[in-house]
């Protein structure tokens, strides 16, 4: 069995959110599918440890943002590198509600749901939810999962369906044993013109926001 | 709400196979998901209508193709636009026999499942597959299924989650008002430099391999 094959599914980079109470929260998910047309239905698998699982739970609804190419890959990290138990990830990322939901502005569509069924697996929850309200937000082109890795060059945390442990090194000659740094919060690679030295002090990932100090020197 | 906020989910182009009895069949699909990394497991949405879908039920496993870019797109019509009831479709795609299920020779990968538990809705079952076996085929990169609508120019049959009935038109100045050919049966839309009717009369639709008598003229 080769676990590299399952690189080959196609996905899109979405934040699922749903309130926390009173308070929204999310978390970033590459894994939703329509299921049905006619009553539209859409399908979410968010795992066990995500507090958004419980909070999904709890609310009975949640809302699909879907990124676009151009929106800010630090909303990815927002959402996919810390817990939304003890931040409020909504803090930095502007949204508004929509269908009664908390959804992403610089999304490009979203979908609000009503959950109808689940399944559950050991570490994830199928979630069927039952479409509320849905639009497009933008003409923006929808960002999908092999984008996000390819240009954006982000990773996937642990808790992603997709998540294999030893990512293969993909090396060409040219590529071979070079020096790079790399996030130690979110797995982002550095890989700006000016060399990472001469970077300001001040400079933050990317992807997760956290500062220049969390980056280590690896070869790649 | 606005339907056309679902196409901006992201999905790919996949061949869902299993066994009738002896004979492979299967259809074409848009979405499979991973749900769990470990153990692993995909998800799966077909419609009661398929004959896949009581194929599955019957064998307890399936099979995901995954369909590259530079796939023979008459892949598609073969398996999404008649049904494996009344046509042995694997006649005319080759396959070969992986984890002991039919699997497409064109894919890019493949991903074999037995089938673990199940979610029924109004019209599609999401089947929920562990994984048996699992390789990579090519270095080919997997078709999306946006690039199946805009480079492909494929449509969606009826029962898949992801048809919207009256499909906007897409219009541009230049387009505006012209007349185009269309495949009455898969809804392939020719695009040609050689007018439609200097076609040799054995022209056959690139999708679903229609004649060319099935054509109709229409203002696109």
């Amino acid at each position: 069995m080769n676990n590299n094959a399952f690189r080959n599914l196609s996905y899109g980079v979405y934040i699922i959110s749903t309130w926390d109470g009173e308070r929204p929260t999310g978390c970033t998910a590459n894994s939703a599918m329509q299921i049905t047309s006619s009553p539209a239905t859409i399908a979410i698998s968010i795992n066990h440890d995500n507090y958004t699982n419980q909070c999904i739970e709890k609310s009975g609804r949640f809302a699909i943002s879907i990124l676009a190419e151009d929106s800010d890959p630090s909303i990815i990290g927002t959402f996919g590198f810390q817990t939304g138990k003890d931040v409020n990830k909504f803090d930095s990322v502007a949204y508004e509600v929509r269908g009664e939901m908390p959804v992403v502005k610089e999304g490009c569509a979203y979908v609000t749901c009503e959950v109808i069924n689940k399944m559950e697996t050991d570490t994830h929850t199928v979630f069927l939810g039952k479409v509320v309200d849905a639009d497009v937000l933008s003409a923006g082109v929808p960002m999908t999962y092999a984008y996000y890795h390819k240009v954006v060059k982000g990773k996937s945390p642990k808790n992603a369906p997709t998540y294999i442990a030893e990512e293969p090194k993909e090396e060409t000659k040219e590529e071979a044993k070079s020096i790079k740094y790399v996030c130690s919060v979110c797995g982002y690679v550095y890989d700006g013109d000016i060399p990472f030295e001469e970077l300001p002090d001040d400079y933050k990932c990317p992807i997760c926001k956290k500062p220049k100090a969390v980056f280590v020197k690896k070869e790649v």
